[in-house]
């Protein structure tokens, strides 16, 4: 052990370690083995017989992927799989901390090794790099296709890399889907997936299904051992999404990656990198929720100031849509008669913008302000809202003016029913017009399918357009929020104006569908959330009754203290308060904790979790000595001793604990619920009482 | 005959007949004739026994469709084909006078009978109209999807109009195919056309033919009365192109919609119209040549104000790149060495603007000013060129200047190989970089494949691509020429700064296949350019010899008084001077012709042509007495006494004719040209001898 190869190399740190067998005589090394800063984890990289790449990952000496394949097929060109051999290997150490703009935690640290594998595929003279990173917690990998000048086209028609995993283990999955992530989570043995099965009424509208074996990423897992695992990528840039086809019997996982119209997967160039193929590993189910590996994966922000970027809360005309009381379409001419109220109106949004300044909102939003809606979803139609008009009965200039007045700002809506090339066609306008009115930044939608048709919303063309959205809001100074997007793998480091998105289930399916299993929320952290913070719109006050509604349980399937608690579980710099105004002018008690609780934070502890159980988080907010907690449960009860040892020693804290009522039930008593207040210090211990689907929320103020 | 139906319609012209067979008691009319002005053409609807539509069209009482079908099928919706019922008809006659922005007339009048007949599928309640106008010299027919309210969507599977001969025609076609019209053109009876069969090699990049027995549009047929017969369609706005699938053995042609990525063919919403679908009638060849239906069919612009629009003719950084003596390709960085040198730099467009201002080109080109062009043509990737960044030896402000104190206007080049996605979203930037430099056109090019990917040229949303481009373009006061665009159906009349298109195949095949056969420029006027102008880029000197060089025959067929020729014969508001200057310099004679040759005209007069054999043409230029012929011929010398009648009478010209020299062929003496001087008037004629592949260009201007 530890010899040095007979090729060139840079050797920087003493936790690389170079395995060498030395049977050939020029290129004699098979494998190399770089391990984690502390030696916890270990990267193996070797070339079979024939040649082809294969790397295995180790934790705490246990095999955790064993003999993973490595490589491409290429359109109209030859397998890139065998035949290659090592050209050099450069390793690093790397140990930096950096700030992201905003987060749930004001800095971080990256420490890893580093190296980069170069192999040439001695038939072909074909080039291909490996850079792979190797941390405490986990590894990350990714290729690069070098180039000498040229920049060479060529077509990825399919990635080859496969996760063969040592054990059946437990894994929290959703079905492979080319056009939608809003799939409720199945919990099985990763020999039992069977993603066509309906584990939970979906009620999605459109969506593209693979294969009954294939799955999404994060794919997170326990196994028998009791470490936690989530497969996800990093920095998906310019490159479609990787699914995952399950081997069932086997137990590989390979890489599938979201096709184009033409059933090519991507197109690249020499010089191109993929995204970070990322296995998260945490020995506690907890630690899973602060493994930062995805962020250290992005980048910084390749330009641009955003100090002018501020996470906050929004209000908005929206929940009262969902339920079907008011309508998105508004009238052709002013005075025309519609079967359902319009939502948008100027008169609905003044109110809205007088309760969100009385209250603190930062922005404010719309949907259903402009032309289009009136037509329907238009079917698979190329041009259908437009982004620069509307209904005769907003006054928009007026609206501006009076929420700029009260200090809310405005978060324009551009639902685009999937018709992208025409959304791109009106962006400048909208753009120009979002900037003249003062607005803050817009929400997007991409529901149904997408013109250019045959593209699917997790390709590379749609990962490309959102990149694309997000730079030209970047330029203008706007925030971004997006649904109906691919999921988020960390570029918010790179593009932090890209707030966060939808990209998974939210809590609106609640309104139109059998909704969200009250497990949901507690698996989403460790799931979803992993690549990057999410849209879920929590604050929705379950105060609607089930009499008399085709949908039995047409309202949030939570309590209400469960809602005030996602605002801390369930991390993103921009907190929708997704309720009405009615139920919170009727409950000013509990809605005292959605206008106190900050969306940016210094510091993140995962108290204790389980995906599929509990989550309970407490956070500092930033530049400040307040704690807030968020506990949430599953369908199941639970009595917690919640220790305050998280806060700064010494030091007294007013908590106000907005804690389940004992008779309370998501089912039958939802509304049920107790605040009460008391001082505590980090010597403290409090007592909670969970109820079925239930939650806790509590601010901790530093008293002096 | 004459009798009137019993339900509901208005007559408003005595021409207007209704043929009426009291068979069925309520909806007793089983076929209704519509007649053109002077009678000699008949348009007949009917419906059959189930309900189908049925049109024929008689001419000079022969029949010319004999029971064509009509209707659509629909995407997840019954056919929209048989079960129809009448529900009433609209008719009128219309008799106006218009006037183009520019053309080869003046003023124009429509004068047909029009009618409009409204359909309803009893089963489904779905409604169809058909509107129709019979003119004297042709038919032209559309579907309209009447909406009552709500723009409901749908998606046409298969258009089902047919158009049934009565007759083996002799055709001149070329090979249908989604993606290109770069072919040669091929005459055959219909019974005999094999698309698929190489009549001249192509050399065209990328095409995507359809089938053995599917040609394009304009199909323009003879039949064996003699009359001349051309199909194509008008004002094609948000719809596939049609192309025409022949039952070689019925001699049926079907329409052929171009599909999208998934193989639909058009996504439309109640209240939409397809585009016409024309019949072009000519009881003498030459009358083709000045039909005027296509551009009557088309609308006026719907806004703005074209009194900016100038036609002019251009020069070029061009045709030097085409041959291989120049490249594209600049350097990345100041001083990089190249493999040939770059032909745009700021010395070539300084010397050409120079060029240009002496010899009074309104306008210049530089293709190959901007960064991509030096990574080939990038397979299918997305990106491949920027709008906006100039290699570093062109310094576009100095050269903006500098052709503004010279009064020469820069014409922009975005050519995009066919990523178009990325091509708009530049857009808005590379209008401005125009603006900002005093630009006043751009010329645009789709070589190869498109993103988006799985979309064609032809297709609907190209379709709207280059509608769109027209509209931005004429936004900013900018004229538009298109390449590897689709074939123009009148839409210069709606949209006048879209100059041209080129839409078929140029003179630059010339450079680098088998070239274009010496008929191709007598079938382009019957043909393509029935749909409107093309950018044919004549004015090529044949100086190069063949010596040396890998293509046998890598330059123009004709002789260069062919060359002159085309100025008048292939008509366009904006016609390029293509050849090199250095050929320009070293024949002023010549080049003479084409600095004074016009690009607008008052009136034009087709002396007589035949398609594939000649075509002789005088236009009066715009504001002025001043006359110019063309004449060119196939690969056959001929012996033409041109009579002046044309020109004014009474009134005296100076004619100057470039004739080919005794001894001038295309393939042996193609420089040899005669230019002579005399005084002529209308009473006079000239004897013109056109050598093989020859031609005569002649101007007369008015003496007094």
């Amino acid at each position: 052990m530890m010899l040095i190869p007979a090729f060139t190399f840079r050797m920087s740190l003493l936790c690389v370690f170079w395995v060498f067998c030395a049977l050939e005589p020029v290129c004699a090394s098979r494998f190399f083995n770089l391990f984690s800063p502390d030696l916890s984890v270990q990267f193996n990289i070797q070339l079979t017989a024939d040649g082809e790449i294969r790397y295995s990952v180790y934790a705490d000496k246990k095999s955790l992927i064993k003999q993973g394949k490595m490589g491409f097929n290429l359109v109209g060109q030859g397998p890139l799989e065998k035949g290659f051999r090592w050209l050099s290997i450069d390793t690093s150490s790397v140990d930096e901390r950096w700030e992201p703009q905003w987060g749930e935690e004001r800095q971080l640290r990256k420490r890893c090794s580093r190296m980069v594998v170069h192999f040439e595929q001695t038939a072909s003279g074909k080039r291909l790099d490996l850079e792979c990173m190797v941390f405490n917690d986990g590894v990350g990998f990714r290729y690069h296709f070098p180039s000498s000048g040229r920049q060479e086209a060529f077509i990825v028609a399919e990635e080859l890399t496969s996760f063969p995993l040592a054990g059946d283990h437990e894994a929290f999955w959703i079905p492979g889907d080319y056009d939608t992530n809003e799939y409720a989570y199945a919990r099985t043995p990763l020999s039992q997936v069977h993603a066509s099965q309906e584990l939970w009424p979906h009620g999605i509208g459109f969506r593209s299904q693979i294969s009954d074996s294939t799955v999404q990423t994060p794919l997170t897992m326990r196994t028998a051992d009791g470490l936690w695992l989530s497969i996800h990528e990093a920095a998906l840039v310019n490159y479609p999404a990787m699914q995952l086809d399950i081997d069932r019997g086997e137990l590989i996982l390979a890489a599938h990656l979201v096709p184009d119209a033409v059933g090519n997967k991507a197109y690249l160039r020499l010089g191109d990198r993929t995204p970070w193929r990322v296995l998260l590993i945490a020995r506690r189910a907890p630690e899973l929720l602060t493994n930062r590996i995805i962020l250290h994966l992005n980048e910084d922000p390749a330009e641009g100031d955003f100090s002018w970027l501020k996470p906050g809360k929004y209000m908005g005309i929206w929940w009262e849509m969902h339920l079907g009381t008011r309508s998105w379409a508004g009238p052709r001419d002013e005075g025309d008669s519609l079967s359902l109220p319009h939502g948008a109106t100027t008169g609905s949004m003044q109110r809205l913008i007088d309760f969100a300044a009385a209250n603190g909102f930062t922005y404010l939003l719309a949907e259903g302000w402009n032309r289009g809606w009136e037509h329907g979803d238009g079917g698979w139609s190329e041009r259908k809202f437009s982004f620069t008009e509307a209904y005769p009965d907003i006054d928009l200039p007026r609206i501006s003016q009076y929420a700029q007045e009260r200090g809310v700002g405005l978060m324009m809506h551009h639902e685009t029913y999937g018709a992208v090339t025409d959304y791109e066609r009106q962006l400048p306008a909208a753009l120009d017009l979002m900037e003249n009115l003062g607005y803050k930044g817009v929400k997007t939608g991409y529901v149904g399918r997408l013109v250019p048709r045959g593209e699917h919303h997790d390709g590379q063309w749609m990962v490309n357009h959102f990149l694309y959205q997000a730079q030209q809001t970047a330029r203008r100074k706007f925030f971004l929020v997006s649904h109906e997007s691919v999921r988020p793998t960390g570029l918010h480091r790179t593009y932090p104006n890209w707030f966060s998105s939808e990209a998974a289930r939210g809590n609106e399916f609640n309104a139109w569908s059998a909704g969200n299993p009250p497990e949901h929320e507690t698996i989403l952290p460790f799931t979803r959330l992993l690549g990057g913070p999410m849209d879920y719109t929590p604050g929705i006050f379950p105060t609607h009754a089930a009499a008399g509604d085709s949908f039995a349980l047409r309202r949030v399937h939570t309590t209400l203290c469960k809602q005030l608690a996602l605002y801390v579980t369930l991390y993103s710099p921009l907190q929708m308060a997704a309720g009405n105004v009615e139920d919170y002018e009727r409950h000013p008690g509990p809605f005292q904790f959605i206008r106190e609780v900050p969306t940016d934070w210094d510091s993140t502890v995962v108290v204790d979790a389980v995906p599929g159980d509990y989550v309970f988080t407490a956070r500092r907010q930033k530049d400040s000595a307040d704690w807030y907690v968020g506990m949430i449960t599953d369908e199941l009860a639970r009595k917690v001793t919640l220790r305050l040892d998280f806060l700064e020693p010494g030091r007294k804290y007013v908590a106000r604990i907005y804690a389940d009522a004992p008779d309370a039930h998501w089912q039958t008593r939802p509304m049920a619920y107790k605040i009460t207040e008391q001082r505590v210090d980090a010597r403290d211990a409090l007592n909670i009482r969970l109820a079925p689907g239930g939650g806790c929320a509590i601010s901790l103020r530093a008293a002096e």
